[in-house]
C-alpha cells in the first residue's frame, strides 16, 4: 500500500460541521453530537477526528498523518475560543473528554478519559475556584487511574495497592472517607509509581496527554477483544474508530450549577408529561448513585426558571426533530445549561404503544412509522398475567423463558395429581424433570408448568405456548425428584403443596405467592392492531389442537388454523387405550377394530374445530409422532398396562424394546407411518372428511386442508395421497355434498425443500415446519442443544437460539429454494410457515420477503406475528421507493 | 384430441424390415428379432405392430385404427407364404406366438400366448402329423387356458377345478399321468365352462384368436399394475407397447427336430470355448426341465453335423456383430436350424474379466469397451473368500449382505470371548443383537460378524467393511440372548461353541463348517486394473483407522487415506480408561491430566499411519462421537467402572444419566465436542504435529490433513481451525522443521453445503461425510431405517437403499451446490467424498461427474471405486464426444 503521510484530506470536524447522517465518518457518537449542535441546542463545544484518520494511521504504521497535528492544531485553538479557557493555563485551563466511536458500538474498545488536560498546577486552581479540594484531588487521582491503565497499560493493581495502603493508615473502609489530603497523597503516589513502572514521567502536558490518548483510541481498534469481536460478528475491520475530543463541563461548581437525566414523556405509561429527576451542585454519578435524593424535574422551573423554561423548549425541539421520546442528560454549570446527550428513550410496552398512536393524532409520524415504533416482541408484556415487580421477590432459579406469563399455585409431581387437585379447585404448578405427551392433561390442569430439563423448544415449552400456559423450563439449578416428590434449589427443599411462583417471561422460579396484575389492553393497543391489519399482507393463522384453543386465538385476531397436531388428541381419557391397542395388535385387522373405536373420537374433534373456525381455513396435520411414544417407558406404568391391555408384562416389554428408536427425530414416524400402516390415514382421512361433510349438510362453508408430515419424496406423498382423495371422494359420495378440500405437505425434511418443484406437481400446499427443518437442517436436536448452544451463543457463534429465531441464512435457503422452485410448479401454490418461528418477528419478516401467504404460530403470539407481518410490509415498501428513486 | 381413424402411417414391420436402432418404434424384443433377421440368420418368420400404433388404439377409445387391419392382412400373407403354411388350414395349419414388447420391459404386462392358430381340426392334424397326440392335446389345452385366463379374463381357479376334477376321476396326482384322452377331455370342458362364463363360444378362428390377442396387449399397456410401475418407475405413458407375431417351431417332431441353449463362450470362466446343451425331439422346456438329461453341445455335430456347422458359423456372427459373448436358444425341426433368441449373456465377475481382455486382444473391442464391459460391483466375489457352492447347504436365515466375504466358526456372544478364544487359536464368530464400539476389539478377533438388528450402515456393518470382515447383520430370524448365551432360528438352538458359517456376499448363514474357497487373481484382473489407472481421473482413497488397513488398502491400489477416524483408537485397552478419565473429570485441569495420557498413544498411531502411508496423504478426523459412547450402559458394566475409576456408582449413573441423549445422530458431538472443551482438539492436534514433525525430521515428506467434523458455519469453523495452527505452529516450531499441512471440514450437515461457499474461506478442503449427510438430508436415522425402508422399496418410493448408493437427486444437490460455492470461493479447494458411498459404482461416477478430487472407501472396495472411476471417465468422454458432433 503507498504510504502518502500527506492524504489532502478533511481529518477533523469541528461540532457543527458534521451531522447525523455522517455516521460511517464521524461514528455514532460523533454524528449525534454534530446532530445537536446544528439544532442550535447547547452542546459543550467540541471535535471529532474522522475513522478516515483512523485507517490512515494503520497505514502509516500506527503514525499520524502530517496534516492531523495542524488540524489538531486549529480545533483545539477554535474549542479554546469557544470555552474561554486554555489548554496549560493553570488559571482557567481547558478539561476535555477524549472517547472512542465507532459506527457501530462495540464493546472491547476503549471507552472514555475524562478530565484530560488536568496537571499538578491546574488541579489546585480547581480546588480553590469550586472550594471543593476533596473533589479536584480526586478528579486527579481518578484521571491518573483512567489515563494511566487505558494509555499506559499499567495493571488495575498497582493502583489497589496504593488506595489500599493510604486506606489502612487512615483505618477507614471506604473512599468516601478519604479526605482531600489522603487523596492527594494517593495521587502523588500513584506518579511515582507510575514512573517506576514505565521509567517514564506521568505527562503533566494536556496536549501530551491528549495525542497519547488519540493513539490509545486508535489502538484500541486492534486491540485483541475488538478483533474477536468484529470476526464474530462479521464487522469489517477497515472502518475504523472516531475520537471526540470535547470540553468538559461541571454541575458541581456551586448552587448555580446542578445536573439531570430526563424523558421527554414518561417511559413507563406514555403519557406526554416532562419526566425527569435533577440534583443541584452535583455529578452525573451523584443523580444515579442515589446518596442525595434527586428532585422532580418541574421543581426546577422554582430554583432556576431560566434553565428550566429553556429545558422545555429543548424538549419540544427535540421530539419534533427527532420524532421520537427522547432520553436526555443536561448540566448546568454556573446558570448556563448544557446538553450532553439525547438518545430515543427505552420505554415500556404499554408505553410504546401510547406514545406512538399519541404521535400520530400530534401529527408528528405517520402510521406506518407508529407501527415500526413498537417492538412486535414487547407486545408479550401485553397479553399475559405479570408480576407486580414493585414488590421484593425471593427469586430461587432461573430457567428459560419458554411461555409467557405468571403463574402462583401448589407443587405437585404428577399429571394426575395436577388433574386432581384442580378439580378440587386448587391452582397447581405442574413440576417435572420433563414433560411427555402423557402429562397433556395435567399440564392443561395446571396453571404453570416448570421443568429442569429441555430446552425453548421441549415439549414442555412447545405445548405450554400452545396452550397460552405460563412454563419456566430448563431450570438446571432445580432439582426434581418425581419420586420422593420434593423439588430442590440449593438448600432448600420443596414438596407437594408448597407455594411458587413461576415468572414465564423472565424465566425466574419464586418463593411464596408473588403479586400478580392482569393484562391491560388499552384503546392505543386496538387502534395499532387496525393499523397493523389494514398494513399487511401476510396472513396470521394459529396452530391450535382444540376447540378452546382455537377460541383464544380468533380472540386474538387468527385468520385460520395453520397446523392442528392431530397426535395430541390421541393422549386424552379413553383414546389413549384405543391408540395403544391399535399399536400392540400384530394384525391389520386388530389394527382397523382399534381404529375405529378411535374414528368417531377424532371426528369429534375436528367437527369442534371447523365449528369454531367457522368459515376460515383448517390444515389438519396427519399423524406425526413415532409410536412408542404413545407407550409407557416406566416399569410399573407397563405393568399396569400390561394388566389393563390384557397382555403378559413380556409380550408388551417386547413391544416396546422393538418400538425403540436410537434417533427418534429421525425414526419412524411422520407419513412413514401412514406408508407402513395405510389404515391409520384412511381412519384419519374418513374423521376429517366425516366431518367436514356433516357440516358442510348443514350449511356450513369449509374448505379441509388435509397436511401430510414429513414428506422427502414425491412418491411419499402420492401414496398418501392416494388414500386421502380415494376416502373424500367415497365420504363426500355417501354425504352427496359439494365439499372442495386440498391436499399438501409439510415442508420439515430438507430434502423436501431441495425436491419441491417435483413435490408441488401433485401438493397444493407447502407448509414449513421449522422447527424440523432447523433440527435437520442444522444436524442439532433441539432436545440435546443445550449442552453446547449456550457455549455458542457465549463464543458469538451464533447470535440467537436458531429455533427460537429462524436461522435465514442456512435454514432460510432451503425455504426460499423450496417457495421458489414449488410456485414454478404450481403458480397458486398456498404456502405457510408452521414452525414455532412463526410468532417471532424477525422470522415473520423473513416469510414476507420469501412470499409465504402466511404464517402460523401459538394463539397468544398472533398479535405480535399481526404486527410483524406489517413491520414487514411497511421495510419492504420503504425498500422499493428506494429502488425506484 | 382429433381422432382420425386414418393415420397413413407404416403399423406393421415384417421381420427384416426394421433393425436394433428401432427400439423406440418395435419395442426390445421386435427391433432384436429383426436385428437377426437382418443378419441373415435364420430366425422364424413373423412381424412387429409398433408402439405407434398402440397409442392410436388408445386415441380411438380402444379401436383399430383403419389401415392396422389392412396392413396386418398383408403380413399375415407375407408370414403364410415365408412359412408355407396356412391360417386355419387344418392340413398345413399356421400357428404363431404372441409377444407384447415395450422399449422397456415392465412386468405387470401381458407376456406370451403361444400355439395360436390352434383349433378344434387342427389339433387332430397336428397330432398326426408328430405322432404324440399327447403333445397336441397338451398344447391345445394350455392355449385354452392361456388365452382363457389372459384374453377372455377367466380366473384361474376355474381352469384347475376341471383339471383337478379329470385327475380325481384318473385318481392320477401329476398332470404328467394324464394321457391325451385325459387331456382332450380336460380341453373340451375348458371349451364349455368358456362358453358358460362368457355367453360365448371360445374362438375357433384363428384371425379372431389374433385381434382378440393384439386388443389383450394394448389393454395389458394400461392395466392397474402396468400404470403403477410406470408410475412408481418414471416411466412415461405415452410410450405404448409393441406386439410381435411370430411363427412357431418345433423341436419335437421328431429324431431329426432339437432344441437348445449355448454360450459363444463359457460363462463361469470366460473361455473362449462354444458352450452350451441340447436335446433331440424335444420342447424347449425339456432342456431346463430336467426330465431328460441334455447333451453337449459338441455332441450336435455326430448326431447332425449341418445344422452344428451352421451353429458355431452363427456364433461367430453373433460375437463379430454384437461384441459380447451371446446367450443363444434354437431349435431344429426336421433338420432346419432357427435361432429363437441372443441376447448379451449372464458371466461370473472371472469370465466377465476375462472375456473383455481377450475381446480386446482378438480386436473385437477396445480397451475403454473392455472396461465398461466388468460391473465394478462383480469384483467383489474376487476379493474375498467364498463358500464353494457346489457343496449342500443347510441355510438357517438371511440377514443384509453387510460385508462381503465369507467365515466359519465357533459362536461366542461378548467381544471379551471372541478376543480369549482367538487367542487360543479358535476361529469364531461373534453374535450381537447389534454391536457398539466396545466391541471393536471383539470384531478384529473374530473371523466373521453377525447381527440381529441394525442395516447395511450399522455399526457392525460399517466396522467390519472396514476391516473387510465377513459380516452379516440385521438377520431378523436370528434371536440372540446375550445374557443366556443362546442365538436361535425357529426351533434350533445354538450354544457357546458351537460353529456355523457367514456368507457376508449374500446375507446367508449356514449351518456348520461350509467349504470356503480361496480368492483367485488372474493375469486378466490386473490387466484390467491397469487399464482402469489409466484411465480414470479420480484419485482413490481409503477409509483405514490402523496401519494394518492402510497395509490392506495400499495392496489394493489406494492413494491415500480418505478417512482416519480417531475415535476407534479411543477404544484399545488403556486409552479408555483415560478416555473415561476425561469424560468423568469435571475440571479442565482433570480432564488435561487425562488427555495427556492419551496424547504418546494418539501420536504413536498417526505415526504408524504416516510410516505405512509414505508420502501419501492422509486426512485425520477429530473426534467426532457423543462421550456417552464412552461410558458402559449396562448396570453391572457401570458397577465395574465404578470401582476402577474409584467413584461412587451414583456419581457415574448421574454423568451417565447427564450425558444422555434423545437423538445422538443430531447430539453434542463433532466439532461441538472440540468447541466445548477445546483441550480435546488441542490434544489431537498435538498427536498429528508431533508424529508428523518427527518422520519429516527423518525426511519422510507428509503433508497432515485435519479435518474437523460436522461444520455447518464458518466460525464453527474457525474455532477450531484458530487452536489447530496455533498448536502446528508451535510445534513445528519446537522441532524446527519445514513442514506443510491442510485444515479442512467434512460437509455432511445440510447447512454445512448450503454455506460452503463462506466455509471455503478457511477451509482447505472438504471431504462430504455422504453418510451423515444423507441421514440428515433424508431426515433418516440409519440405524432405524428398517422399519421403514424395506417397505419403502417393496413400494417401490426408493428404488435403492440411500445408505448404500447414494441419493444423487436429493442429496446430490447438496453435494453439487456445496462443490461449486466452494471452488467458487477457493479456486483450488481439495474435494473428496468418505461416506459409504465411496465404493459405490453409481455413486463414485456421480463424484466424477461433480468435480471431486478423490473417493475413500474401505479397503476392499478400493479397485471397484478404481474400475467405477474408469467408467465415470469413459462415460463422460463418450458423452462430450456426441455433444461435440
Amino acid at each position: 500500500m503507498a504510504k502518502n503521510k500527506k492524504s489532502g484530506k478533511k481529518l477533523v470536524y469541528f461540532f457543527g460541521e458534521g451531522d447525523a447522517k455522517m455516521k460511517d465518518l464521524l461514528g455514532g457518537k460523533g454524528a449525534n453530537l454534530n446532530e445537536m449542535t446544528n439544532l442550535g441546542i447547547p452542546v459543550p463545544p467540541g471535535f471529532t477526528i474522522t475513522t478516515e484518520c483512523c485507517n490512515l494511521y494503520y497505514d502509516l504504521d500506527r503514525k499520524w498523518p502530517e496534516e492531523l497535528q495542524t488540524q489538531m492544531d486549529a480545533n483545539i485553538a477554535k474549542l479554546e475560543k469557544a470555552t474561554g479557557k486554555c489548554f496549560g493555563d493553570k488559571n482557567n485551563t481547558l478539561l476535555v473528554s477524549v472517547r472512542s466511536g465507532a459506527k457501530f458500538s462495540m464493546p472491547g474498545m476503549m471507552d472514555t478519559i475524562l478530565n484530560l488536560g488536568l496537571s499538578l498546577e491546574s488541579v489546585e486552581t480547581i480546588s480553590n475556584i469550586t472550594k471543593n479540594p476533596r473533589f479536584a484531588w480526586d478528579s486527579y487521582r481518578r484521571f491518573i487511574q483512567m489515563f494511566g491503565s487505558v494509555v499506559m497499560g499499567i495493571g488495575h493493581d498497582h493502583f489497589e495497592e496504593i488506595l489500599d495502603s493510604v486506606k489502612h493508615k487512615r483505618k477507614v473502609k471506604l473512599d468516601t472517607d478519604l479526605d482531600h489530603n489522603d487523596l492527594k497523597e494517593v495521587a502523588l503516589k500513584y506518579r511515582e509509581m507510575i514512573k517506576e513502572v514505565t521509567k517514564k514521567d506521568f505527562p503533566n502536558d494536556p496536549k501530551t496527554q491528549l495525542r497519547m490518548s488519540i493513539d490509545a483510541v486508535f489502538n484500541s481498534w486492534n486491540n485483541e477483544r475488538a478483533i474477536t469481536y468484529r470476526r464474530l460478528n462479521d464487522i469489517p475491520g477497515d472502518l475504523g474508530t472516531a475520537v471526540n475530543i470535547q470540553a468538559m463541563v461541571f454541575g458541581n461548581m456551586g448552587d448555580d450549577s446542578g445536573t439531570g437525566v430526563a424523558f421527554t414523556r414518561n417511559p413507563s405509561t406514555g403519557e406526554n408529561l416532562f419526566y425527569g429527576e435533577y440534583l443541584m451542585n452535583a455529578q452525573g454519578e451523584d443523580v444515579v448513585a442515589g446518596i442525595r435524593t434527586p428532585q422532580k424535574i418541574d421543581n426546577l422551573a422554582k430554583v432556576d426558571k431560566k434553565s428550566y423554561n429553556q429545558l422545555v423548549e429543548i424538549r419540544k425541539k427535540l421530539e419534533k426533530h427527532y420524532k421520537d421520546m427522547q432520553d436526555i442528560e443536561f448540566t448546568i454549570e454556573k446558570g448556563k445549561l448544557y446538553m450532553l446527550q439525547t438518545r430515543n428513550g427505552k420505554r415500556t410496552a404499554a408505553a410504546a404503544i401510547r406514545i406512538a398512536v399519541n404521535m400520530v393524532s400530534e401529527g408528528l409520524i405517520k402510521k406506518d412509522e407508529a407501527l415500526l415504533r413498537v417492538d412486535p416482541n414487547s407486545l408479550n408484556q401485553l397479553l399475559h398475567k405479570r408480576i407486580d415487580t414493585k414488590e421484593k421477590l425471593k427469586i430461587l432459579g432461573k430457567g428459560l423463558p419458554a411461555s409467557p406469563g405468571a403463574a402462583v399455585g401448589e407443587i405437585v409431581f404428577t399429571a394426575e395429581r395436577a388433574h386432581d387437585w384442580a378439580e378440587e379447585g386448587k391452582n397447581v404448578i405442574l413440576v417435572r424433570t420433563e414433560t411427555s405427551p402423557e402429562d397433556i392433561e395435567g399440564m392443561h390442569a395446571a396453571k404453570g408448568i416448570l421443568t429442569s430439563r429441555g430446552g425453548m423448544t421441549s415439549h414442555a415449552a412447545v405445548v405450554a405456548r400452545g396452550m397460552g400456559k405460563c412454563c419456566v423450563a430448563g431450570c438446571e439449578a432445580a432439582k426434581v425428584n418425581e419420586k420422593e416428590k420434593t423439588l430442590i434449589f440449593g438448600d432448600r427443599t420443596f414438596k407437594e403443596g408448597n407455594i411458587i411462583t413461576l415468572n414465564g417471561s423472565t424465566g425466574e422460579v419464586i418463593e411464596g405467592a408473588a403479586k400478580l396484575i392482569d393484562p391491560e389492553m388499552t384503546g392505543e393497543f386496538s387502534i395499532l392492531m387496525k393499523w397493523a391489519d389494514d398494513t399487511r399482507t401476510l396472513n396470521v393463522r394459529t396452530n391450535a389442537d382444540t376447540p378452546h384453543d382455537a377460541k383464544v386465538a380468533r380472540g386474538f385476531g387468527a385468520e385460520g388454523i395453520g397446523l392442528c397436531r392431530t397426535e395430541h388428541m390421541f393422549f386424552e381419557g379413553e383414546r389413549i387405550k384405543a391408540v395403544r391397542e391399535m399399536i400392540l395388535s400384530e394384525t391389520l385387522d386388530g389394527r382397523k377394530k382399534a381404529l375405529a373405536k378411535l374414528m368417531p373420537m377424532q371426528k369429534g374433534d375436528f367437527s369442534g374445530l371447523f365449528k369454531e373456525m367457522k368459515d376460515l381455513p383448517v390444515t389438519i396435520r396427519l399423524l406425526d409422532p413415532p409410536l412408542h411414544e404413545f407407550l409407557p417407558q416406566d416399569p410399573k406404568d407397563i405393568k399396569d398396562l400390561a394388566k389393563e391391555m390384557n397382555v403378559s408384562e413380556k409380550v408388551l416389554k417386547d413391544k416396546i424394546d422393538s418400538l425403540h428408536e436410537f434417533n427418534p427425530m429421525l425414526g419412524h414416524r411422520g407419513c412413514r407411518l401412514g406408508i407402513v400402516y395405510p389404515e391409520i390415514t384412511e381412519m384419519q382421512a374418513q374423521a376429517i372428511f366425516e366431518a367436514a361433510c356433516e357440516l358442510k349438510k348443514k350449511g356450513q362453508d369449509i374448505v379441509p386442508e388435509v397436511m401430510i408430515p414429513l414428506v422427502g419424496d414425491i412418491k411419499e406423498f402420492r401414496n398418501q395421497k392416494d388414500i386421502i382423495v380415494k376416502v373424500a371422494e367415497e365420504t363426500i359420495a355417501k354425504y352427496k355434498v359439494q365439499l372442495k378440500y386440498m391436499v399438501g405437505t409439510m415442508i420439515e425434511v430438507p430434502r423436501g425443500a431441495l425436491m419441491a418443484g417435483e413435490i408441488a406437481k401433485e401438493a397444493e400446499f407447502f407448509s414449513f415446519g421449522t422447527n424440523d427443518l432447523t433440527q435437520m437442517t442444522l444436524g442439532i436436536s433441539r432436545d440435546d442443544a443445550g449442552k453446547f448452544i449456550p457455549k455458542y451463543i457465549e463464543l458469538g457463534i451464533y447470535e440467537k437460539d436458531p429455533f427460537a429465531v429462524l436461522d435465514q441464512t442456512g435454514v432460510g435457503q432451503l425455504v426460499q429454494m423450496a417457495a421458489k422452485r414449488g410456485r414454478e410448479a404450481r403458480k397458486n401454490l398456498k404456502l405457510g410457515i408452521c414452525g414455532e418461528h412463526g410468532g417471532d418477528p424477525s422470522s415473520v419478516e423473513f416469510c414476507h420477503r420469501a412470499g409465504l401467504n402466511y404464517v402460523s404460530c401459538s394463539p397468544f403470539r398472533v398479535p405480535i406475528a399481526r404486527l410483524a407481518a406489517a413491520h414487514a410490509k411497511i421495510k419492504e415498501t420503504v425498500k422499493s421507493t428506494y429502488a425506484n428513486k
